[in-house]
């Protein structure tokens, strides 16, 4: 089906946004994108500035049942894992259903049109399997399903509870006996026309190093996502080079787990040779810095990551909060902080990390670009809010990375649907609801 | 007249909000205030949690039209300071009562109930004074009353271009002829019923030693606030030291700047010294972190500051966003960033700044808290947004300063009079087409 939309401006890439763009899609995809067209009256009129779809490349979805709970008092990040655990312990298939699909239409109401879900709590309590084994699993897949977004399920492996400690507890729900084990039941799952599969290391302390090769294997034999946490805390670094003498990027380089598919989180931590290794192997870095915020993980060398060429995208994790274009800003703002100067990153850029790179990240290359040929996914951002009220032509694209947030998200369009209308969820009558009574089901974990 | 609120949730200090709180306001003012109450079928329902009015203590308005337009480019503190001069160029008293009116509408959509506005645009083109001399200040003044809420107007000494400098350029605007002068012309704003007129000295860079002792004397004779940038960037402290062999906070000291009525803003380059003096005259810091991470100052001492008993306020500065929320918690979350550790504010002591505390660095102490006897000002978060969700009565102070943002704020109470209802200003009917119309006005600066 033919349909045209009219945006008054639209990002086609480059600095500045452009006037009166007509875009054509057919079915899922953009047919043709004309700038500076008159306005057809047939056409669905896209007020404010339309960008890309926004990719949301970290994603744990249960980890929203958190948010306003475990940040008010003290702790580090792994007392917060405590907090973390106790929620992972209360989910089943249904629940998880719920809370998820609300999770997902909040992304979508904030302009995200793809997730990439970092999934290891694909087993029952005591590390049972389902009667599917793929039951959590394919609960996150119709969730952002219904919820009207794509999905990369980043199917997790998680064998230990640290260098040389077996799983215990809430952990190993996260567990597979083997990596053989967990390769067998990761191929069971199938991708469908919005979903894809990829594949998960959770990190160097959960995957012991003879594992590490059989998950980049079966990544690189499907040529799909590979992504891993790496060196989110020093701990783990230092507990890498007491295990195996390395830093846990070259452990994982030594593995064959870093390639053109590949995608390291948080990589917070590095050494000079650290961001050489991910730059030669093409390894992008997805920054979740709302996360890195809350986590105390503090300021990551996304600046050197760049300069060396690794391409970087965007996560909201633990949906602290949920907003792609704090998170954009926050890039070029914590690296202000860091280095006491400014202009690091052009708006377009930081753009492009929520777009495009994070697409790639997650195997979407035909998305992230208004285009003609890509997928029909496109958002568009109010210019006429409080926070964005005086930007025009030339500042629009800045307005939307520096004064915007998501709650300026107005219009969402995936593979030509349009699944949120002037800010309301067009599938879903009253997201917020959904959201508490699913937080509210999983219970209240202790305050810390 | 008696006017009856019933809150659902209301914070009155402490780790936790309170259930069922019946609120009465006589006038302008609470007269008592009962948590666990039955609701009134006659009273005014507040849906939410019931927080104090926010404070927001350093506010430059003018510097609202930056937003979005100098923040995506490279440069400086001081590249972003000739793009402001470039703005301030092109204001009158009639352009900035539009600007201004149109940035406090917003504040009030934001919670804020009173504004500290550090004002030093007070004369015409070239320094000349307008038939009125205090013909911008009242404009600001006015303003704030027709956007419904408080102002400490602030005016603000500033004599030199730097250490040793003429004033010149854009600066002339900001001049009076002397310490003397500026203390005459001050001397004619007389307060309001919604506002109070304090002192400012710009910095140590603008106000010569011999004249800081002028503005604080003519704060201290009329005990009123006296506000000062303090060491916002190195540079500062390294000419100053240049110039006076000591840093900004000895120098203030030594001229009797520092008190219990004086706050200092920024204070982000201090040496222990420097804390030690401020803490032992009772002077405050106002925090403006997300300036402070636009402008790429760095992370503040605001850890060592409040550990030595200096009490903490918030500003929004420059605007690159207005939201008092996002303020509070970024104290709490730069300096996680900064130290990697969790946990050094509660919510209810980040709300506390917000509050009380801004409060009286403006000189309101008695409003800021929901109590009796205090003025009656208060403001409702939305607790059922796709943001706050989730949010009960034992964590819904955490919800407010962690999750919330400048949009989930539904009610703003203003001396008993309702000047935001369910989001919208009730007598100002569209304030983005107002902030938009006033930026277009004022005009585009150069891209950076």
């Amino acid at each position: 089906m033919l349909t045209r939309w009219y945006a008054d401006l639209a990002w086609l890439g480059g600095e500045q946004a452009r006037a009166g763009v007509l875009i054509e899609t057919d079915g899922d995809r953009i047919r043709s994108v004309s700038p500076g067209a008159a306005r057809p009256p047939d056409a669905v009129h896209l007020a404010g500035l339309a960008l890309p779809g926004l990719a949301n490349a970290h994603s744990h979805a249960f980890h929203r049942a958190l948010r306003g709970r475990t940040q008010g008092g003290a702790g580090t990040f792994w007392s917060w894992r405590e907090q973390m655990y106790a929620i992972s312990e209360r989910l089943d298939p249904d629940t998880y259903y719920s809370l998820a699909r609300a999770t997902y239409a909040e992304m979508a109401l904030a302009g995200v049109t793809c997730v990439g879900e970092f999934h290891y709590l694909h087993h029952g309590p005591g590390g049972a399997p389902y009667a599917d084994p793929n039951a959590m699993g394919l609960a996150l897949t119709a969730a952002a399903a219904d919820a009207g977004i794509r999905i990369t399920l980043l199917d997790t492996c998680y064998l230990a509870g640290g260098f040389g400690a077996e799983l215990a507890g809430p952990q190993l729900r996260f567990g597979d006996r083997s990596a053989d084990a967990w390769a067998e039941r990761a191929a069971l799952l199938a991708p469908g026309p919005r979903a894809r599969v990829g594949a998960a290391i959770h990190s160097v302390r959960a995957v012991p190093p003879g594992a590490l090769g059989v998950v980049a294997g079966w990544a690189a034999e499907r040529d799909t996502p590979l992504h891993m946490h790496l060196s989110e805390q020093p701990a783990e670094n230092a507990a890498c080079r007491s295990a195996h003498g390395c830093t846990p990027t070259e452990l994982l380089s030594r593995h064959g787990a870093l390639g053109p598919h590949s995608t390291a989180v948080h990589a917070t931590h590095l050494g000079v040779a650290d961001v050489s290794l991910l730059a030669a192997a093409g390894t992008a870095v997805c920054l979740c810095p709302t996360t890195e915020r809350d986590l105390a993980d503090g300021i990551g060398p996304a600046r050197a990551l760049g300069a060396a060429g690794v391409p970087l995208c965007l996560g909201s994790d633990s949906h602290a909060m949920i907003d792609l274009l704090e998170e954009a800003r926050a890039v070029e703002l914590d690296e202000r902080l860091a280095s006491r100067t400014r202009g690091h990153w052009r708006a377009d850029e930081l753009l492009s990390a929520a777009c495009a790179a994070g697409h790639a990240a997650l195997g979407w290359p035909d998305a992230g670009r208004i285009a003609a040929g890509a997928l029909a996914d496109f958002v568009t951002v109010d210019l006429a809010s409080v926070r964005t009220a005086g930007a025009d032509m030339t500042t629009a694209v800045q307005a939307a990375v520096f004064a915007a947030c998501a709650a300026d998200i107005r219009d969402v369009v995936v593979g030509g649907r349009r699944i949120v209308a002037n800010g309301r969820h067009t599938m879903i009558a009253d997201v917020a609801a959904e959201l508490g009574a699913a937080i509210l089901t999983v219970g209240k974990p202790a305050n810390a």
